[in-house]
């Protein structure tokens, strides 16, 4: 089972992994976690350009192939083996974030971001998608209280609006895969939520 | 007007750009020399990535994502803005060596790989390239004289005279671009022809 976190910076994606992935280890479930960029080696790397070295000036498309380069890496050395071998895999992040802030965001072409997608990842879709969703400044405020100011959290709010709408777009096309987490409430709300889609999946799909 | 030089390590390409752009100078040509991957700051870190660390184990289509990505941000950041304010580009290796190791080379599909071109260059072709041909054996040998083994050169020879065959058929599909040249001769040759082409060519057409 293969289970992807979407959605902007001080959306709660990693405490809700963390969450979560407490109660699956201890319910005996094998679990690899892992998140994009990085994950590999030469995905960490990858990483480093993209996201925190802030002084380079990245050309969006330049953005998206790095994206797409460190995914395309994370899904033949991480997540393809972990799951033929049966363990649980939670991502931070994964292709829908290209979508919604190369694509939404930046102006790319949708068309040519998902051709590139397909390729990088082989075609591997996750079985669930949680978007944490929720207003644009409440998460630039929360990721403003961590100190955390990537490349992404320092471009200006319209664009933060359109990846969000991007986001939502994506999920409103595939309701079978996403679910739409409300971020604004408390992590243990939250966390209820997505256990109990989470259990009912399991028992119902695997 | 925009010159690449292509073809294997120990193929002279070097050599052969340090010599017409001495005499393209002196005849008040202003030059503007670059290489991929790497000519900006971000290349430059992605080229580190991706030929220098040999230790990481990348995948064929991650490979082929970073030089793309390098390939993006060098004709945004470098190469178009050159060619507008009237310099001439030099440029060793451009994206047919992208078709031919990571195409020819390593088997990844022709199509995609010049679809996700046609993007990352925006279309901007070369109005000359000069391939150096020469047998792969007599290549690696001149690399390993001069101690440069990176990530493509420690590939075995079959893999390299896949990448020889890649280039010639790109050279014969494009005959009003390429101009195939047989590195075994020495550099003086070489530069002679060379030389003759790239006259010809100012002349003509610009």
């Amino acid at each position: 089972m293969f289970i992807t976190f979407e959605g902007p910076e001080g959306g709660g994606k990693s405490t809700q992994i963390r969450m979560l992935s407490a109660v699956l280890e201890s319910a005996g479930h094998s679990l690899v976690l892992t998140r994009e960029p990085g994950g590999t080696t030469t995905g960490n790397k990858i990483r480093q350009i993209v996201l925190e070295d802030v002084s380079l000036q990245i050309e969006p498309l330049t953005e998206f192939l790095l994206y797409s380069a460190s995914r395309s890496q994370l899904v033949r050395e991480v997540i393809r083996p972990a799951l033929q071998e049966g363990h649980v895999v939670l991502c931070d992040r994964y292709f829908d974030s290209s979508l919604a802030y190369q694509g939404y965001g930046r102006g790319l072409d949708l068309r040519f971001l998902q051709d590139v997608t397909w390729e990088a990842t082989g075609g591997l879709r996750p079985h669930l998608t949680f978007l944490m969703d929720l207003p644009p400044k409440v998460g630039l405020e929360r990721a403003a209280a961590r100190g955390q100011f990537d490349r992404l959290e320092q471009a200006d709010l319209q664009f933060h609006e359109r990846v969000r709408e991007g986001f939502l777009n994506l999920a409103a096309a595939e309701p079978e895969r996403f679910y739409v987490v409300d971020a604004t409430r408390t992590p243990e709300e939250i966390h209820t939520e997505i256990l109990q889609i989470v259990q009912s999946t399991l028992i119902f799909k695997f």
